[in-house]
């Protein structure tokens, strides 16, 4: 996604190429940040409070002075300066440590906006291929051990993106990261969620993975679809054999699975009714 | 450690406070991009040979076009230009996939000069504590799966940086990483050596964990110090019962592990000679 806008904390809007960064913020260093990513329907941000509120939670993990949510509030308003009459786009919002000075510094902050791809845009439409990829973690481990920023969404994402790298390599447009039992954990950049016996499901987060903010506006809204919401770990057998199955982000929305290892998934018509909650037209 | 001294790839020596980095670069959004930080002493990068192959290495995991070794070599004298007369700096040597454009573009590459932190060098002098702190994977999984990025030095650091932050939480110096169950992976920015049986050990790669050029180095010299050098696992309580235990890497040298979880840890008074091959003076 080319980045069309950029606006930095304290600056405004900065053109896209002018660098922003130094070499010593420990966020381009050390990938120690936070961010978010954002869909934008007709200039407002979708979902912009639960987002801004799960990133304050991504910077308590990781002890990050994140600014208030008014101020990054104003950056989105800012970097949105000109896609006001744009169908949709994406904004993400970056906070890093800031610069390793030996001094205090404040945290690096601003956010871009960029066209929504056209994969994203393929795979809301078309669906996905997938594969399964091992975490290397049992679901169990990072619930209890905080130093593995578990359900923080940090800058670290070389492995996340290893994993589509790896996918890719074998054919599969995205992938489903499990752990060395089996159980679904989530996708690189995305939350799975799946239909069986009447239920909407996702993964808990006690395995560690990111709470979706697309995924709890859809299970709260699953009633819609005359099925339950409920939260409860998968094995990817279990996955395999659903009604149903889908990769949900916020820009991507809901695409859904249709392989997983190269087995068909099923397809019982619900896609659509999923795409229609999170407002995005089928 | 404040940076000293930036040097960029093309672009010679930049002020460090100049910006370098746009947002779009991957290796800030994403931490997708690798580096190695080199000691240096009396202007002369130890090791530098070592340091660019693992790099390369690195770059190959991760599928970075990593300029050429004459380059970053050029690159490293370039940053060292007013660094010739002290006694050790540390340079860091970074190399991004880049920014994410649509188009095809060239990886950010740049070097930083830096003294050593007060605190490596009193761990070199006086040794440290460490708490053990589980990656939450088995030690055999990364071996297997490349994604998981295992022996590639990325930029992609939260868990390690968030790991040393834990200890330091507890009252320790630094961390031992283990896995699930109880096998000694290595450190957070280092990797541990220990002596025991007539035998210098550290951890094989076949654990996912970097292959540490310092320790390489070490082993190589082992019949120095009148003992074998070996590549086996460890489990941290065999740790525990070791002669003696260091955390080695470039810049700390070799930093004695004094106790570990609160235990104290042996001393046969074999840190000098370590640090003697090493070329440290104790």
């Amino acid at each position: 996604m080319a980045t069309r806008a950029l606006a930095v904390l304290g600056r405004g809007l900065v053109p896209v190429e002018t660098p922003i960064v130094r070499a010593d913020d420990t966020g381009l260093t050390r990938g120690d940040g936070v961010f978010e990513t954002v869909h934008v329907r007709y200039g407002k941000p979708w979902q912009l409070d639960e987002h801004l509120a799960r990133m304050a939670g991504s910077a308590r993990m990781l002890g990050i002075a994140l600014p208030s949510a008014d101020e990054l509030t104003g950056l989105v308003e800012t970097v949105l300066t000109d896609a006001a009459g744009d169908e949709e786009v994406a904004v993400k919002i970056v906070c890093t440590r800031g610069p390793e000075t030996g001094r205090d510094e404040p945290p690096t902050v601003f956010a871009t906006m960029s066209d929504v791809s056209a994969a994203q845009r393929r795979g809301r439409r078309d669906g996905v291929s997938a594969v399964t990829v091992s975490l290397g973690v049992t679901a169990d481990v990072r619930a209890g051990a905080p130093w593995l920023l578990g359900g923080a969404k940090t800058l670290s994402y070389a492995v996340n993106m290893a994993a589509l790298r790896y996918a890719a390599s074998v054919g599969a447009d995205d992938a489903v990261l499990v752990s060395i039992e089996g159980s679904v954990l989530g996708a690189p950049t995305s939350t799975v969620v799946w239909a069986v016996d009447g239920a909407l499901r996702t993964v808990p987060v006690d395995t560690g993975i990111l709470a979706g903010t697309t995924v709890e506006y859809l299970l709260e809204r699953a009633g819609e679809l005359g099925l339950r919401a409920e939260r409860t770990r998968v094995h990817v057998d279990e996955l395999v054999a659903a009604d149903e199955v889908w990769l949900c982000s916020s820009v991507r929305g809901a695409a859904r699975v249709t392989a997983l290892d190269g087995k068909p998934l099923g397809e019982r018509g619900l896609t659509a009714g999923v795409q229609r909650i999170l407002g995005f037209p089928h």
